[in-house]
């Protein structure tokens, strides 16, 4: 199995998708907060990149159903039900619920992956079942980070170093780019303290000071969930 | 000092230069071999993006003391005096002489880079004469990794990170980016064997099987030269 990764939506953008199976990773907190939500009876994010956009979408469509949530500088949005916090997504508030997501970084590696021949949904949180998933169906993987306002982010290649380390402890041969090596090495650095990489991150530390480190938290439970979210047809759901 | 690292010419591109040394690293091969070549009595480079754009300067020119230089996908040019390889630039060749410059992946760099307080040339081969020069000035530094056609490649992050290593050995305090942090943990794990490290990540395999594995040699011998070339107005040079 050929496995690569980007740093950033704009690498994404510019990789060649076809026949490949791609991972789009946000870890904190965007697709941490989908797995929560989902585990919670939430029903599918319709991933959407303005919040002019997601306004008008709910507006539109005057669905009981449906949700808005998302952040800006993890600021909830006003006017929004939930921002991005995965303790937002109580099942009592998103059961059954469909939500309307904006966010900073996550949603334009979602939109950029849509080309491929499938886009799952990674975070520590389902690290395990995510790579039976990639085993399971033997394609080519590429790794999506989400990055940060285009640029690299510490959480999120660890987190695909951790699915690359993971895939090979589990016995499956790769062949891996220049990049995935690279994040498999960062993640074997980091793999006793993953806690204490995302709480020291750039953009965990960002969290820390807007009082969100219950989050970082939530976000550093590995193998928490057995859920694999699908991104098709511009949602995010539960396929199986 | 802070310091941090773009892993493509399209991250430098977007990030702030102002007050910044950037220091521009294409290891495999441009920035080591324009450091051998002044090494061997070469005056200056004229980076230039396009193959015609460093013939129609040759030739607008017709100076006897410009030479023609450069590379695409590793193999010289039609009609030029060299390719890319720090072999070509024999004393000989190119003592006294102002070379016309094209590579792929280098010149972006180096024109993004442009707006920087200060540009300096990096490579291995001027580890330590590189890290004095930014401890001398003391302004926040920018590693700008040439990449591989936009993309992450190991080879000049890995540079990047023995640059961070060796500031922090000598004693510099330094506050490092996510970037900078992830490229010095790189440069760590691959500290003992640069050269292997060379030899195998993705452009290292394809130089060696076009034939080129001598330069992955030559661009492996770490503090090897003392000089620091600059990039002002459109030239690199030695300033003193």
């Amino acid at each position: 199995m050929n496995i690569d990764l980007a740093f950033t939506a704009a690498e994404l953008e510019r990789k060649d998708l076809q026949d490949k199976t791609v991972v789009v990773i946000d870890a904190l907190r965007a697709t941490s907060t989908m797995i929560a939500a989902l585990e919670n009876g939430c029903l599918a994010f319709i991933p959407v990149a303005t919040i002019e956009e997601a306004k008008k979408l709910f507006a539109d469509q005057g669905d009981p159903k449906l949700l808005l949530g998302g952040e800006r500088r993890a600021l909830p949005v006003a006017g929004f039900h939930m921002g991005n916090s995965p303790r937002d997504y109580r099942p009592e508030k998103v059961s059954g619920k469909t939500v309307i997501m904006t966010t900073t970084n996550g949603t334009r590696a979602l939109v950029a992956a849509g080309k491929a021949a499938e886009v799952l949904i990674g975070a520590f949180l389902n690290l395990g079942a995510l790579c039976r998933r990639l085993e399971e169906s033997g394609r080519d993987v590429l790794i999506a980070c989400a990055g940060e306002k285009g640029f690299f982010c510490l959480e999120d290649t660890v987190c695909g170093g951790a699915m690359i380390a993971r895939l090979e402890k589990d016995g499956t041969p790769l062949k891996k780019s220049d990049a995935a090596l690279g994040a498999k090495i960062l993640y074997e650095y980091f793999a006793e303290d993953i806690y204490g990489m995302l709480a020291a991150c750039e953009w965990g530390q960002y969290l820390e000071r807007m009082g969100l480190g219950k989050d970082v938290r939530i976000c550093a439970q590995i193998d928490s969930s057995q859920l694999v979210p699908v991104y098709r047809e511009g949602k995010v759901s539960l396929d199986r």
